[in-house]
């Protein structure tokens, strides 16, 4: 068990009143472009067309920094395969297939060999199951921290690329798996879907999909901000995970099991939009697929911007980071 | 000027008499691998047949570190140019172009918003200048030291795809530009040699080689070492910086030049090995081409494995650090 992680530090940083989220969307109009970039940045992915019959490549780095994606105590092998799994979980995300891997491994001065050929051993483990080669990297000192930088490239079919920007009022609204209570332990082993966002892609029009690293709230609006629509969303169609469940009742402290699902992060499931006419054969043809994985409906895409959650009380405003209206006193 | 970093810490990490590598070499073998991988760790760059046609995708990660690669009050438009200078470089000494970069920044919590729009702006105006795009990236939270990780993707015509592993016996040995001093203020404005190396893999038969990042004498070592041969060197031919002399000249504890431009590092200068038949037709055609960068024929690639160097006192083993038989006392 992870406790005391702050995974992802959103705007958590500050300097002369901007965030580094705020900085880097004032960098990006700027950034170099050439003929290649189908999309820059923005998407889980970056996609570029190199010239492969049919395919785009795809390309993606994710880094992990000890003490913030995982303790000093953590299984090495266990963040060997959250490194790699969470840039999997992108290319997922993006329907694609995961191809090469490159490892950046910033180590302090005094290293622990053996720690390190764990870290590799859960890596590789992860990569061989998707056919992944880890095809090289490098090694560089730090000065006191442990990190891991994946960078991974993949491919997927021109035709089932499945950008974050295609959602379309009326959509129905699906994630795959359970949400919340994360940082129990299953950040540190989740599986990434890549094998389900391929069938996805393959097999149905997908408008718009994600992989749920900040939270469904946040990530929803990922979804939704490219068309200016809104969603809204079935409090009891929300699938809460087991994890999310025992933390609030063993810490009083902690969030209701709702609010973990809808903000706690580090999922890693997909969360996608789809025509409400191929709802009932996606949950037909997903049901026979992946017998042991939970899909859920959990609402539909509208027209006015914004996130409200329907209970049996009815409708709630909620902001993208879930907390402002719906917050330790909310417990849906 | 960048006094005291020692940007390539080789050997420097040991813990349980392991150096990292020594651990990398023994995780090298258990890697997975995959049907796209041609060339995995232990190149320049992974090369990978993604199916463009006629073409490998090469893919690269490098990463700087505060304190190690740069100082905390260097120029920040000069830290991204460096940045992205190296993986450049390693793109360049397989005769590739340079496609998209992405940027992973790991900022402490408290960054300064300014010093990293100049970043940017440095590593833009060296992209736009390659046509490179900077495809996106990631910021993550580090503890305390800023480090900057870009990963790199190009492409290279197959027939044109030079390795580190080609060198034969009698080939001439080249480098260009002028090697040594490199931390007087040159690692972090230098020039990547893209064209330089587009142009001699589409014009000659290259059969080796890499691009000087460790030092000459230790980056020739990975030119032999796959064909298991040799080296032999003339002092006279070495081409020295001026940066090396002067400070040969103003420091009385710092390296003889000769020894200097063996061991400095962070040139980035290009090193090959070329039949000799077409070393007076390269050095016509260089001197066409690129009339301002010195070409230099320093030596020959021999049977006998090792590195020597002649001298007008005649013949001295070096090792490949250039430490061992030719310290301060072995001015040449």
């Amino acid at each position: 068990m992870e406790r005391g992680l702050a995974p992802y530090s959103r705007g958590a940083s500050f300097l002369n009143g901007v965030n580094e989220f705020e900085l880097i969307a004032r960098l990006k109009p700027n950034l170099p472009t050439n003929q290649s970039v189908v999309e820059g940045a923005g998407d889980d992915c970056a996609v570029l067309d190199l010239g492969v019959p049919d395919r785009f490549v795809l390309f993606k780095t994710d880094a992990v920094v000890e003490g913030i994606h995982f303790d000093a105590d953590a299984e090495a092998s266990a963040v060997g395969h959250k490194a790699l799994a969470r840039c999997l979980s992108d290319i997922a995300a993006m329907g694609g297939q995961p191809t090469a891997a490159l490892v950046t491994l910033g180590l302090p001065q005094k290293f622990d060999p053996e720690w390190i050929e764990k870290l590799y051993a859960g890596m590789g483990t992860l990569a061989r199951r998707y056919d992944v080669a880890i095809a090289g990297g490098e090694t560089t000192t730090t000065q006191d921290r442990t990190f891991i930088s994946i960078a991974l490239i993949g491919t997927v079919g021109k035709k089932h690329c499945v950008r974050r920007s295609g959602a379309r009022t009326g959509d129905a609204i699906f994630v795959t798996g359970e949400l919340g209570g994360s940082l129990r332990g299953r950040h540190l082993d989740f599986e990434p879907r890549v094998t389900e966002g391929q069938w996805l892609a393959q097999n149905f029009e997908i408008h718009s999909m994600i992989d749920v690293s900040d939270g469904l709230a946040g990530d929803l609006r990922h979804l939704l901000t490219p068309n200016q629509c809104g969603a809204e969303l079935l409090s009891d169609a929300i699938p809460i995970s087991r994890a999310a469940k025992l933390q609030a009742r063993e810490e009083s402290s902690s969030k209701p099991p709702l609010l973990a699902a809808l903000t706690d992060g580090e999922d890693f499931e997909l969360l996608f939009t789809i025509a409400s006419k191929d709802a009932v054969p996606l949950l037909d043809g997903w049901k026979k697929e992946f017998s042991k994985l939970k899909l859920s409906c959990i609402g539909k895409i509208v027209g006015a911007p914004g996130l409200k959650l329907w209970d049996k009380q009815g409708c709630k405003e909620l902001t993208f980071g879930g907390y402002t209206h719906f917050g330790r006193s909310g417990r849906g």
